[in-house]
């Protein structure tokens, strides 16, 4: 048992006698918390504040045990209230009445999370989909003519992107457009079941309309995927050749009218298709400003990126929120008798709860400046102001790469802090089962979190072979091989090996400064670089394959590309973290920042040991020091600071609302336990029943 | 890349040509599907078939989108409708009614987790908790006087043990009966709001009565807790001096009227203490067959063991659903191309779907062989065949240690077969949503898994000591150290560590036999023996610690006790695994589930790779060669038979009830193929845009 931070090689038998754990390592360092909570507010402060305050609202808040319709209406008259209170309009033109802001736009979304995740992706779906379907891929006609109905709710319309049969893979959807240049319309068709438009918010009830998602037929060419405004409802229901049907019931977010549309040659006007990027002429011709048909596909698909950027942040704030309840409970809630008989331990002084809440903390900070580049690098693009290919491609890398770690990571964190808060978590009334249930779906929806590590893995398998010729398996293999030998990855894998071995042999130079932050860049930077390299190397052979036998070489690497890509989200979370510390001015702060950082980085190499344990990276030695360096320093320094890190958040009561974290806890304890103080000042306490004598 | 099965030391470049990646393992073998579902039902297969049997039935079902006061009148009606259909009175005396029939009452209540969760707790609460407390505290005055009603649900009943206050630590509890000679009777009371009974199924609406636990207080001595039989309500509410709230909505289980009870001095007849293991006489004086209290309670609070014993298996019964329609709809669910332009490649067929499904399946059979095993022990103990004090530290050890893992690898196979079913797995209608939320509460109920995990670490603490003092950290850590040399210790992990280096100088004779039983079940073992060892070592020092020290020494072991307690379980499920294989008669069934088995296994070691590298157990090259084994081996020698092993869970379309496990799936990616395929025989086929030429 050895620590990373001094040279001796075993843990101390004798813990210093009089001290608690947490006493042990307080000191008058404490966070600024006041600071801290406007530095994570970021570039966007204003706008989150103002969205904050407004989500204090009760009109805003979820309603418990109303029923499936009354859950869709609310949330509907819910987004009125939203429009009333200017809350949604930022992203769109000045001319129109909005802000062309963008980073705000989507800074000021994210924080409608807390009020009901329902409420933020009906909005999301009205403004952020559907009205952003037309503000990016229509052109001046479609802005002017469709915008201001989309702006004032007068038109709520559904996003029709995803069918039955087609969801991550939209390119082969089976929805089509058949221009007929006799009436200059384009016939809008499902030509089979798998085809229906499927899971769509406001296709249910409230739609009126929606941006269709269609193969582009013209002159017996299929120009691929081209989005159209396509009228679905009046007010007697579906308009001619539209059907559809309620999704119904959903794992959570059911305040929104997720459903199915069908369209029967349903004919719309040559100008319903949204042009900016494809046109057809009354004569049926199609012109592009993109003549690669891939490239025009991805740019067309690249415009929504905001939909994945925005659950990031929203998975942020959400984790926020979780750990906030859980450690304000966690640092009040008494449970079992440790060392003092008369006074039970605070749960979050128990080691296993530090471990449960700690990591998942540093994590959240972690995502939380992470998040704030991500928003950065999309306000880049949209403003116009970084928006070269290159930065709209490092915009759909970045995003793909962080919303599938931090969607998940708030999945876990509201469980784990759900599981943490015992039988009072599992109630609706403190937060977390209801928020887990609603972002249930942000792991799938926005693209599939796996599709998404896949495509950020074909990127740095790209940028490795530093050219890309298409998402062929073959040719990008190719691409790679040609730039990696397998010769040089081996000589590194050896090299590391030996020294491994000889770390193994001498035990006395063995406690290393891994837990110094350039150790941790380099070593989390290492296994990315590592990995990938290794992957383009076993997939040089695929070259030379048949398309056959080259997807099967593709396959068989399916698992270890994805978890490349996960290592790369990682590294960017622990770069993001590491680049906001030298911004803190507070010394206290900055040191227990970079404690959290270090929890962090630590964090993501102990999940990952044996990985670098077989590569030589780390010695058995350096290993088994980096897990106690974590359980015997990191997690008792942070635990008198973590009430204080979650204070940081900046959280109201009325953001909250969960009676667990509200004080009354500590309330019960008290009272508790000045009863038995009485008690026993009274001489009134009943005595235990004697041991009997041994027998 | 190695492989364990020979020993070539490099992955074959070129995979063989024409072959798919299942065609290229695809044998003759099938699995006989009728047998192993035979076999899987075990010993008390009739009962479990009885049950299933009555689920079929959609008067069981859960009924979406009812509001919380329905949800709970239809799942009392339900209630009734068991009584009815004689499923839930087999654990009762025969005298009564019932059939003294316990591996058999669990095993058919397992059951109807298919139908409704809340139905199955609800169920649980009345016959299986307030129900069995009377049978198993009290004595024959109550079983005569008490049991007709509660088992023919004329009274509904609350089983009031969790406070506010004390969830885990039962001991503690704050209530209070205190017995008046005077009157002859016990004064129920909780004194402060942390000791009202808290999260109490039937308290909200339903009981009329409830075992109240509480600190029997006579003649100034407090000896414990104790039940006792309190009346609550009659038809006009609430009897004086009780009182309560209602839970509300929860995360899940919302058929249920969970709810807090409090009470204000409220006096019961000195007969209603449930006085099998204390009795007070008029006078006030108390005796018990159990000299010591500590034993007394945990005799006391071991005859709850049930609801540990049947949350295991419903959650195995759980995850065999989900998996049974995530590996049907993943077997005919198709998107993106692979190898065929023309033919989109079944997900399944990917080798991350199958890393995300087929290990989950096989952890499933384990559990499902596991309880098998807890369920006979469970038995033998209640029926009084092995009934001595041993085997009842082993029923409730061998509980703590599958309960925690089960119930979470059900909440984590839900969420995997969810997300792996994508946007289709969030509806309500495929079942994964509902079954989750329900389940969540099975991780913190009848005992929290962290805290169970910790028992069962103790008692393997105590088991290495081979005695036992007392739960005091002090005690016990002194029994363990005088029993483990550190040398030893040392002794044992410096051989292995001078292994592991040999291993890694001598790279051509490091792929060896780890997948082999023997070898899985060394590893397994020897990690298990090994943290216990060193954990126990560690503890040594808290014999000669003050209380403080100790306490602070025995924290700072706490996350890696819950660890060691962990790989017990799991190697007990290995281990169940394996003594399952050799009845099974059939080869080619066997050798599947041998495959099966060998994934299950090296699916552990994998998991704690670094454990097993640190600690000199595996080269680092036969540590990728065992990931290697599991990639490039098991997964597509099992994808053939994936559907297969679901089939064999045995389930008809009414447990199941799912849209897309019912074959709708395939038809709709028949009629799109069919679609596709006559446009093109027709030569209607729009032509793709071609490819502008390359500049």
């Amino acid at each position: 048992m050895t620590r990373l931070d001094d040279t001796r090689s075993t843990r101390p038998a004798t813990p210093p006698e009089p001290e608690g754990a947490a006493a042990a390592v307080q000191d008058s360092a404490r966070v600024d918390t006041a600071w801290l909570g406007e530095y994570l507010l970021g570039r966007w402060a204003d706008a989150r504040k103002h969205s904050r305050e407004l989500m204090r609202d009760s009109a805003f808040h979820r309603q418990a045990d109303l029923s499936l319709a009354e859950q869709r209406e609310r949330v509907f008259e819910q987004m009125h209230l939203l429009l009333d209170r200017d809350a949604v309009l930022r992203a769109f033109p000045t001319h129109l009445g909005g802000l062309d802001d963008h980073g705000g736009n989507i800074a000021a979304f994210e924080e409608i999370v807390t009020a009901d995740p329902s409420l933020q992706i009906k909005a999301g779906v009205q403004w952020g989909l559907f009205g952003s379907a037309v503000l990016h891929l229509g052109t001046a006609h479609h802005h002017d003519t469709l915008l201001p109905g989309i702006m004032n709710l007068s038109v709520p319309g559904a996003f029709a992107m995803t069918e039955t049969g087609h969801g991550s893979d939209v390119a082969s959807i089976g929805t089509t457009a058949t221009f007929d240049p006799e009436t200059e319309e384009f016939v809008i068709d499902t030509p089979f079941r798998a085809a229906w438009k499927d899971y769509l918010g406001n296709a249910a009830v409230h739609g009126i309309a929606a941006v269709v998602f269609a193969q582009l037929i013209t002159q017996g060419v299929n120009h691929g995927v081209h989005a159209f405004y396509v009228p679905i409802r009046d007010d007697d229901g579906f308009l001619p050749g539209v059907g559809g049907e309620d999704d119904g019931l959903k794992g959570g977010l059911n305040g929104i009218d997720n459903g199915r549309l069908h369209f029967d040659h349903v004919r719309v006007p040559r100008e319903s298709l949204l042009d900016k990027y494809g046109h057809v002429d009354p004569d049926g011709s199609y012109t592009s400003p993109i003549a690669s048909p891939g490239r025009r596909f991805f740019t067309m698909i690249g415009t929504l990126v905001q939909g994945r950027v925005s659950l990031d942040g929203s998975a942020v704030v959400a984790s926020k929120l979780a750990l906030f309840i859980a450690v304000t409970y966690g640092s009040e809630r008494r449970q079992f008798t440790a060392a003092d008989p008369q006074r039970e331990e605070v749960i979050l002084d128990y080691q296993r709860h530090q471990r449960r809440l700690l990591p998942r903390l540093a994590q959240t900070y972690a995502m939380s400046f992470a998040h704030e580049k991500l928003l950065a690098t999309f306000d880049g693009v949209f403003s116009g102001e970084h928006a070269t290919d290159g930065d709209r491609q490092d915009l759909e890398t970045l995003a793909a790469a962080l919303k599938p770690l931090s969607t998940w990571a708030a999945l876990d964190i509201l469980q784990e802090c759900r599981e943490a808060s015992g039988g009072a978590g599992f109630l609706a009334e403190n937060r977390y089962t209801q928020l887990r249930a609603d972002l249930d779906v942000y792991a799938t929806f926005e693209g599939d979190n796996t599709v998404l590590l896949q495509l950020v893995a074909k990127r740095l398998l790209t940028d490795f072979g530093k050219k890309f010729a298409g998402s062929d398996p073959r040719a990008m293999a190719a691409a790679v091989a040609s730039q990696v030998g397998q010769a040089s990855v081996d000589r590194s894998g050896l090299r590391r090996l030996a020294q491994a071995v000889t770390d193994l042999g001498q035990t006395g130079r063995s406690v290393g400064h891994v837990r110094d932050e350039e150790s941790q860049r380099q070593l989390l930077t290492g296994r990315v670089e590592t990995m990938i390299a290794q992957i383009a190397a076993r997939l040089r052979p695929a070259s030379h394959l048949s398309p056959v036998a080259a997807a099967r070489l593709f396959d068989e690497n399916q698992s270890e590309l994805i978890d490349a890509a996960r290592a790369h989200a990682e590294l960017l979370q622990w770069e993001a973290f590491t680049e906001a510390l030298p911004g803190v001015e507070d010394d206290a702060t900055r040191r227990i920042l970079t404690w959290l950082r270090d929890l962090f980085g630590l964090g993501l190499i102990e999940k990952d040991l044996a990985w670098y344990l077989i590569h030589g990276r780390l010695s058995t030695k350096r290993a088994t020091a980096l897990t106690d360096y974590i359980d015997d320093r990191l997690l008792p320094r942070l635990r008198p600071h973590a009430v204080d890190l979650v204070d940081a958040f900046g959280f109201a009561p009325e953001h909250v609302r969960a009676p667990i974290a509200s004080g009354a806890e500590r309330a019960r304890q008290d009272e508790a336990a000045a009863y038995y103080r009485a008690q026993r000042a009274s001489g009134t306490a009943p005595v235990p029943e004697k041991k009997p004598a041994h027998h």
